[in-house]
C-alpha cells in the first residue's frame, strides 16, 4: 500500500489550541460568576448550548466563540450583565487571536522527517484569518505542499480536496488529534486515520474511534509517525486498533 | 494578447452585500443613539475607528464586525449601553449571516457568457464559513473552475493564485467593483482589472483607479463585459480609462 500524500491537522495537532478554549471557559466563568450561582459544568453546559446552536451560523474559530459567550452571559445573567464584563468578552477573543503559535514539543522534526519522504499537506479547520495567522508564525508553512483551511472537515470536504489532490482515499493517510474530524472521515472514504489525542479535547470533537481494521492508528506522540507510516506502506501490522475512543494523553 | 482565465469578485460583484454592512450602520445608530448625541456621519467615524484598529486581528466579515460594533458601542456609551442592547448587535450579525443570496441583476448570465470562451474563477474575501454559504446559496459555484477565499486581496494574494493557476499575470483579468481589491493588485502584477462600481463602497475599499493605459478598463454593467474581454483579446481600444476613481451610485 503506497501512501502518495500525508495530511496533518493544525489545532492540537502541530500547536496547541484548545487549552486557549479551556482557559477562555475558565475567564467566562470569572465574567458571568458575580452575576449567577451557576458555576463549573452546569455553568459550561450552558455556554456549550449556545455555541452548538450558533455553530451553523457562526462556523468554528474565536470570534463566533466570542460572540456565543456574549450571548450566553446575557441569557445566563437574564440580561443583568454590564457593558464593562461584556468588554472582557471581546478583549478576551482579542488576546486569544493574538497569542503566539506555541508548536507541540517535536511536531517539527516529526513532519520534517515525514516530509522528507512523502508530499504532506496541512488541513486545519476554523477561521480563515485566524488559521493563516498561525500557519505564518509556525514557520512551518514551507513544509507543506498545499495548505487547505476548511469550514469543516467532513467527508465531502476531503472527497474534495482528495480529487484536487489528484490521488485515491487509500493512498492518503490523516494525521490529527479529532477523531472525529481527522480520522473519521477519512477512514470513511477509505483512507487512513492516524490519531494523536491530544490532552484535551472540546466535547463537539469527540466521538468514537471508527471500526476499520488496519486503516485506524494511534501513537502516543507525533515521533512515532514516521515508523507507523512506514509500518503502514510496508503492509505490516503495526497497532491494535484500539475498540473505543481515547480522548486524553 | 490571449486571456487564460477570468477572475470574478463575489460581494457586490456577484451579490449584494455592502447594502447590508450599510443597513448594518443604521442599526447601530439606532442601538447606540439613545444613549449619546453622536449622530451620521460622526458616529460612523468612530465605529470605522474601531473597525479599523481590529482589522489586523478579526480580519473581514460579519463576525468580526459585530465585534467592533460591541466595542465601539462600550466605548461611545462610556460602557452606560445595557446587556439587550449589545445582544441586538450580536442579533444582527446572526441575521446579516443569514440573509439569502440576493445575485445582482443580468450577472448569471455574464458569467455563463464569459465561462464559455474562457475558465472563470471566483477569487472572494473575508470570512471563510460566511463566503462559502454565499456561493452555495448563489447557485453558481459550478460555473467556476475554482473558488477561493482568501483573507487579503493584494499582490501576493493574486501572485501567489496565479502561480497555483499556472498563468501569468498579463494571461490574467480580474472583474469586481473594488479598485483596492480586485483591480489595483492584478494591475500591479501586470495583469487586467475590470471595475464594474456598486453603488456602494465601504471606505475601507475606496481607492484611485491604478494608472495603468489599455489594462484597465470601467464598465457600467456586468453585460457588457463579454464584449470588453473580447475587445481586449483582439488587442482593441476599448474603453477609455478614467483618469479619477468612480465610486459613485
Amino acid at each position: 500500500m503506497a501512501l502518495k500524500m500525508i495530511g496533518f491537522d493544525g489545532d492540537d495537532t502541530l500547536w496547541r489550541s484548545e487549552d486557549y478554549f479551556a482557559q477562555a471557559q475558565a475567564t467566562f466563568e470569572s465574567i458571568v460568576s458575580p452575576y449567577v450561582e451557576l458555576r463549573g459544568d452546569a455553568l459550561h453546559a450552558r455556554l456549550y448550548a449556545v455555541e452548538k446552536r450558533n455553530l451553523a451560523v457562526f462556523g468554528y474559530g474565536v470570534k463566533g466563540m466570542a460572540l456565543s459567550m456574549i450571548e450566553a452571559a446575557i441569557e445566563i445573567t437574564a440580561g443583568r450583565i454590564d457593558a464593562a464584563a461584556i468588554h472582557r468578552i471581546v478583549q478576551l477573543a482579542q488576546s486569544m487571536l493574538q497569542h503566539p503559535v506555541e508548536l507541540l514539543p517535536g511536531i517539527r522534526a516529526a513532519v520534517e522527517r515525514v516530509a522528507s519522504r512523502w508530499p504532506v499537506v496541512l488541513v486545519t479547520k476554523g477561521d480563515l484569518f485566524h488559521q493563516e495567522a498561525k500557519v505564518r508564525e509556525s514557520g512551518m508553512a514551507d513544509l507543506f505542499q498545499r495548505i487547505e483551511i476548511v469550514s469543516e472537515k467532513d467527508t465531502a470536504t476531503y472527497a474534495r480536496l482528495l480529487r484536487e489532490f489528484g490521488i485515491a482515499a487509500s493512498e492518503f493517510a490523516m494525521v490529527g488529534n479529532s477523531l472525529r474530524s481527522d480520522v473519521a472521515p477519512v477512514v470513511a472514504l477509505g483512507g487512513i486515520g492516524v490519531h494523536i489525542p491530544y490532552h484535551l479535547t472540546w466535547v463537539h470533537e469527540r466521538d468514537a474511534m471508527p471500526d476499520a481494521p488496519g486503516r485506524v492508528h494511534a501513537i502516543d506522540h507525533a515521533v512515532e509517525l514516521y515508523d507507523v507510516l512506514d509500518a503502514i506502506e510496508r503492509g505490516m501490522s503495526v497497532h491494535a486498533t484500539p475498540t473505543e475512543a481515547s480522548t486524553k494523553g
